[in-house]
């Protein structure tokens, strides 16, 4: 509908692209794709290549592309009303709608949603409102939050400082002094190749219990964590570790935010990630999976803990002094209610643990045995295949030689968008949720042949 | 559509609202109002209510509600394509038009646009790429910013940080150690009521340079101001106040960052309040007024000397660390281009300048003698009416009273929305661009009735 010969100039000219080399990208030097469509799993660019979508976007398109009932849904709702605030007690039909939904889907115990745009921003809201708990608590000092190395919460100052990975802290002075990170729950990088997998677990309670010692618990407010690492190198836990981390925080007083962007709404296949490890969160984060990314729009989902206490604090201050111009947009809550639907309707909370499983394992079964893979994980519909120089010793490739990022691009002249993960050689996959068997075995041949292509 | 008998119950049991006294909105004790359509400035509500909007939204609805041409524009884009991320040189043709289109409207100087999601997240980019800009010219410790005391610059951790207002500091912690405050350019809160406004400028400049000479220039990055003061008052700036203040940020090599959320694309009369004012801006943060409020899309415009820097960064470091999911999120992209069109066509930006002048020097000539209004001020479509106890000594109320409130829900009573600014009792006028001269006959008329029935 738009299309003209000029497109490619003007993005080369006017368009400042989130994680792009800027300067590569304005000499033309760096690649450029302008997508214009998609079906299911597979997305459609301009110059009319088809590409099988292994990463759901940026693991948000959930439902997969094209579907025409959310795309009415925000017709409709364009069409009847864009846009009006929620402020001081004003909603709309499907703001309230969505609301209720989704605490019916929540976890046990959690009280309130609030509304917010993306992933970044509900971090922050939940920052701010784990400050304001413990201020209204009169527990000024308890402010500290623990997250963890590895850990991925946002790009911005505070939810950048929460993400535990270099990229985002570099040259922009993060972390902030409030965030203390510990160690990642990631057993496959563990520090003795001869730990046991409980060994680990109890090592990171340990690494856990020196940093709160060190610091002192009545500094710290929170701890912060995905059920499943995800830009830090998709790493479900090892056996175990929840239940073990809970345990110190229930100890200590400090509040758990179970980061649900990636996992919320299904992609474990369960509807959150806390109740599929037995987290017990005050606040549990969500955006990504709430609409598929049809429409923006975040979740901060509040337990009631924190809720009677919020309560509390206005009627001791009055109005919360916290609120985006665009909380709970119409259009997105509309995007979230035909998004649930439809995941209700084509069973695809099932379909990521059963297709998923069946998806990694394949993955597992064709690369495993591979001298430069070190290890295959995966859960749900979540995957990792993790590169190595040496297996025994399980020695890395140095980064300077971009394995991960050589073997993506031999995928995607195969047609499948797969993901090299900003810290190590490590291809991820995270597609939609309604990826199919035969499908899973395309992304699985395309990936042994590139990396065959690449490594031998 | 979604109307059922529960809503109502819903909202108070599920729903987390922005900026609400949340204890006495669960307890049903605070007002609730479900918006279900609108029309030009009016919005109705699910009890068939009509109300003629004063305020936009949050002064965010600039074409007015219900335009078909942006609805259609969504339909149209949820049908092809809802959603593909920007990422490493992705885009969609309407992100990249909207970007041109951005561009050519932009001041002169500016080089490229990142489009965020909301006002609060745009002014988290800008200090993200501010910081940044100082790392890559190894000026680690040129960091600090200064914004203005009764700013607003966003409700996050660093945002509502740079935002000068009391609610959104208490009990949050904020502001934060890298932002400090400076006198705010309002000449009827002017510290003796005998300065001139060419005395009170070089007041505010005297105060900054204090400000600068105290902390040392080479520990401050930027001055953060927008053309206009918003949610702090709506305060249009003194006679000379931006040449004065640009003289001094020039001198000691100080970024300037307008935030132009609320006067972004239309709304003082001009394209844009820097060029209205005179202001020379590093970095420009725009929402609200980018799409009306239609679909969530914030933009940061960068300048050449920042972007040439940026891209520097980018030659010595790899990919810049910066990005949202949502970023240049394609259905917010088509509302922006129909918006944009729009306000073209039905030349809203001189309505905005005619029809808003008319209106508030309509409201002036209304209200301006009333023992009780202390001072009628507006600019293209703002204006504010500030109460007072006593006019010639410049009394104000006590907050206590909430004089300013009671006139809003006096209005209220009369089918008109206006806005009790949160700091001081003033009352907040921001009507759609779109306002025509019997609309603003009709919210001056309400004003006058209703403060009269307040205060006599
Ligand atoms: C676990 C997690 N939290 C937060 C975010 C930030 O979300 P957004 O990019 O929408 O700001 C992401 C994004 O990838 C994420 O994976
Ligand atoms: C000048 C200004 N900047 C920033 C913001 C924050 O925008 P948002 O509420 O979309 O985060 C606002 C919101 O009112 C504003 O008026």
């Amino acid at each position: 509908m738009l299309t003209n010969d000029k497109l490619a100039e003007w993005d080369r000219e006017s368009f400042f692209h989130p994680s792009t080399h800027l300067a590569q990208f304005a000499r033309g030097e760096a690649a450029q794709r302008i997508v214009t469509g998609g079906e299911g799993v597979f997305i459609q660019d301009r110059d009319g290549t088809r590409l099988l979508d292994g990463f759901a976007g940026l693991y948000c398109v959930n439902v997969g592309y094209g579907r025409k009932e959310i795309a009415e849904a925000i017709a409709d709702q364009a069409r009847e009303l864009s846009y009006y605030h929620a402020y001081a007690g004003h909603g709309s039909e499907a703001s309230i709608t969505l609301a209720k939904m989704v605490m019916d889907r929540a976890p046990k115990g959690m009280a309130r949603v609030y509304f917010g745009l993306g992933g970044s921003d509900a971090n922050e809201t939940n920052i701010k409102l784990v400050w304001y708990y413990n201020n209204i608590l009169g527990r000024p000092e308890k402010k500290k939050i623990i997250s963890r190395w590895r850990g991925y919460h946002g790009s911005g100052l505070m939810t950048g400082s929460l993400t535990g990975l270099e990229l985002f802290h570099k040259k922009f002075d993060l972390p902030l002094a409030q965030v203390i990170h510990t160690e990642a729950p990631y057993y496959y990088r563990r520090p003795q190749l001869d730990m046991s997998e409980a060994d680990f677990v109890a090592h990171c309670v340990e690494q856990l219990e020196a940093l709160i010692a060190r610091e002192g618990a009545d500094t710290i407010a929170a701890f912060i964590g995905e059920p499943v690492l995800g830009t830090g190198g998709i790493v479900p836990p090892p056996a175990g570790y929840w239940p073990a981390i809970q345990k110190v925080l229930d100890r200590h007083d400090i509040l758990l935010i179970s980061d649900e962007v990636v996992t919320g709404f299904g992609r474990l296949g369960t509807m959150f990630g806390s109740d599929h490890y037995g987290m017990k969160p005050d606040l549990i984060t969500s955006a990504k999976g709430l609409t598929s990314a049809y429409a923006p729009l975040s979740a901060s989902i509040v337990g009631q803990r924190m809720w009677d206490v919020l309560m509390q604090g206005t009627d001791e201050n009055g109005v919360i002094g916290h609120g985006w111009t665009y909380s709970a947009h119409p259009i997105g809550a509309a995007a979230g209610i035909a998004n649930l639907k439809l995941i209700d309707e084509l069973g695809l909370v099932k379909n990521a643990g059963e297709t998923g499983n069946y998806f990694w394992q394949t993955m597992r079964e064709a690369l495993g045995d591979h001298p430069n893979v070190g290890e295959v994980r995966g859960e749900g519909m979540l995957c990792a295949v993790e590169l190595v120089a040496e297996k025994e010793k399980r020695q890395f490739f140095d980064a300077s030689e971009g394995k991960g990022a050589k073997v993506v691009a031999a995928m995607l002249k195969r047609g499948v968008i797969a993901r090299a993960m900003p810290q190590g050689d490590i291809l991820g996959f995270a597609p939609p949720l309604c990826l199919t068997r035969a499908e899973a075995d395309q992304i699985v041949s395309v990936t042994r042949d590139s990396v065959a292509e690449v490594l031998g």
